[in-house]
């Protein structure tokens, strides 16, 4: 037992100490302990680290590097771990915890195999599901970073341009295919001048949270060619608002599935870098899919070395997504088109009404947990959204 | 004759008191004053606008909006047209000049339609040049806000994947075909948390920029299926470090051509929104295009209120730039795509020596004027780069 005076504080629970993920709660930045949270900036932490955890948010922790991190994280550690109350500790709500980061960048990519085949059958019947460049490079493009929130967020069904394939002309309206986007995020840390090698990637990468990437599939469906999405993604994208460090999922390692070709020297993966995370959607409390991240075909450090390799810099809070993670098997996928097939297939939930896109109330909860060590679990903080009408 | 000692300050030089776009120099938030800064921290300007010119970067002045903007603007032509030096005036060195605000989203667009159709002759050959939304939405996606950099910052070439169309597999290495796009970019003010309408657009915008959105054709043509260009374009985007107020323009308002079909009522602009921005290229000192700003298809107001239809928010410092400026005929297209036709059509400069795409150490100078009141000429500042080997 430790001081710590919250049930759900162990190693079977996902917040335990094996866990110890970033937030910014009104009393300042803190990690979360169970259900509870411990403010950092009362802590006795040494000359170094203070400065940045009386931060206003975790942006200078994310420049200060990976030896700030792992020199943070083994000192809470042995606070939350220690068997009497340290001085300056003190137990706060979670209630009041908001997106902990400022976002640079935002990139999304397109990494699940299962799902660019998915859309691209629903998209594009006529032509091959996976477009040629698929299995060589890891799909993406830049997201809108400044409507990016923290979980809880309510979220405005949008408005827009949409045209049915059978319709004359384009119409404007509410969307009538509102969507999710079960995914994992990674955030960074930075600057990033150079190139970075896939071997050398988790030096820059900070932490992991869920995302869900809200998408409107109409007004995408409209609007995507040639330059990508745009209008029908950039109203809102969640995450979570406790961020695990990448340091947490040493358990969870797993190997990237291969792809089909011989890949590019610098996509080559070195080292185990797929994240055994296993997600669970819930549709107004039904469970509608549990997506397998471990599934994913495109890893963090692929997606970073990308990233870098044109000579773009990466800043201290760039956040980068994983594209909707879908398994192979139908309960795995990770968006209510490839759930509902394109909205020919209603999902049942269980007070016997069906969906097939988000309704006007509808809440959307995700979470996400992985294998810890010696048998313990790491959790992700949930991401969860409510849909409000639209304006 | 005003106080300020300059030969190329008055109503006939681009940068005289008709203009006075705002920079940041070495001594501060300033206006530029012919080829002199006004640094404006030390002027009277009242106490509701000294803390916004004493900040470290233009982002509080975009934050304070309109009214802000225009009594700034309105004291400082009082203050550079008066016959004595007001308390507190001095004119420093253009040279520290730097980019002079932080960059929130960055969007570009795709508004000329000259350009859209000629890139889709070579990227689609097989194909109807342009895709059927174009008339009816303006195009555009998110790029990398974190690689906007101000002019006369080098560009370094950059590496990457790329396959022709008859390779058998993609390779690696520095882009072959690099190339420019000469655009107009819109800085924004904010935050903008409702729809913006057409009409009240130019009340959130705070001025206007010169932007060569530099492109590797090459990376590009193989990434940007499905999810739009992404490395091809976020290794940099250059910017011109004096940003001219949208109030400067007045007199060079102009109608937007327009669309073959009758737009949704959200895009309708009802007034004349296209400013006739004369833009010039030069490659190593060689005029190779003069592109027609007030021949793009979708302007400011359109673009505004369409990324802003779907109830996404605009933070001060969002910048939007206008796509690549084509005009009709090929002396006025904006891009070496186009001027060299895929690379087919080699350009010969001044010097005797020919190009197609850029080589290292080539230098682009880009440069922008519009009609002022009364004959004047209103001055964009210009946005040059030169082109460092791949690292």
């Amino acid at each position: 037992m430790t001081w710590i005076d919250d049930d759900a504080f162990g190693p079977q629970h996902p917040f335990g100490p094996q866990t110890l993920a970033y937030g910014l709660v009104d009393e300042g930045l803190a990690v979360r302990v169970g259900n509870q949270a411990l403010p950092l900036a009362e802590l006795n932490l040494g000359e170094r680290l203070e400065p940045l955890v009386k931060a206003e948010n975790l942006n200078p922790l994310l420049a200060a590097g990976r030896i700030a991190w792992s020199e943070l994280r083994a000192r809470l550690t042995e606070i939350v771990t220690a068997s009497g109350a340290p001085a300056g500790a003190r137990l706060v709500s979670l209630s009041t915890a908001k997106l902990p980061f400022a976002v640079g960048d935002y990139v999304d990519y397109y990494s699940s195999r299962n799902h660019a085949e998915n859309v691209g059958r629903m998209f594009r019947p006529d032509a091959a599901p996976l477009l040629p460049n698929w299995t060589h490079l890891p799909v993406g493009y830049h997201g809108r970073s400044g409507t990016v929130v923290g979980s809880g967020t309510p979220v405005v069904r949008p408005k827009g341009q949409r045209k049915a394939p059978d319709a004359a002309e384009p119409s404007y309206g509410p969307s009538t295919r509102l969507d999710i986007e079960a995914e994992i995020g990674f955030v960074c840390g930075g600057p990033v001048t150079s190139e970075v090698r896939t071997r050398n990637a988790a030096e820059h990468i900070f932490g992991v949270a869920v995302v869900n990437d809200w998408s409107a599939r109409d007004i995408q469906a409209w609007e995507y060619v040639p330059l990508g999405p745009y209008l029908g993604k950039s109203f809102a994208t969640s995450i979570g608002k406790w961020i695990t460090p990448l340091d947490a999922f040493s358990a969870a390692r797993v190997p990237v599935p291969e792809q089909p070709n011989t890949l590019l020297d610098y996509l080559v993966s070195e080292e185990p870098s797929g994240l055994d995370i296993r997600l669970e959607v819930q549709w107004n409390g039904t469970i509608v899919a549990r997506p397998p991240f471990a599934e994913m075909n495109w890893s963090f450090d692929q997606q970073l070395a990308h990233m870098t390799v044109n000579g773009a810099t990466v800043r201290p809070g760039d956040l980068f997504a994983s594209g909707t993670v879908s398994g192979k098997n139908k309960e795995e996928r990770g968006s209510f088109l490839e759930l509902s097939w394109g909205g020919k297939e209603p999902i049942e939930l269980a007070d016997g009404s069906t969906r097939t896109f988000l309704e006007d109330g509808d809440t959307i909860v995700i979470t996400g947990w992985a294998p810890g060590p010696d048998g313990s679990v790491v959790g992700l903080s949930e991401v969860t959204g409510t849909i409000r009408p639209a304006a």
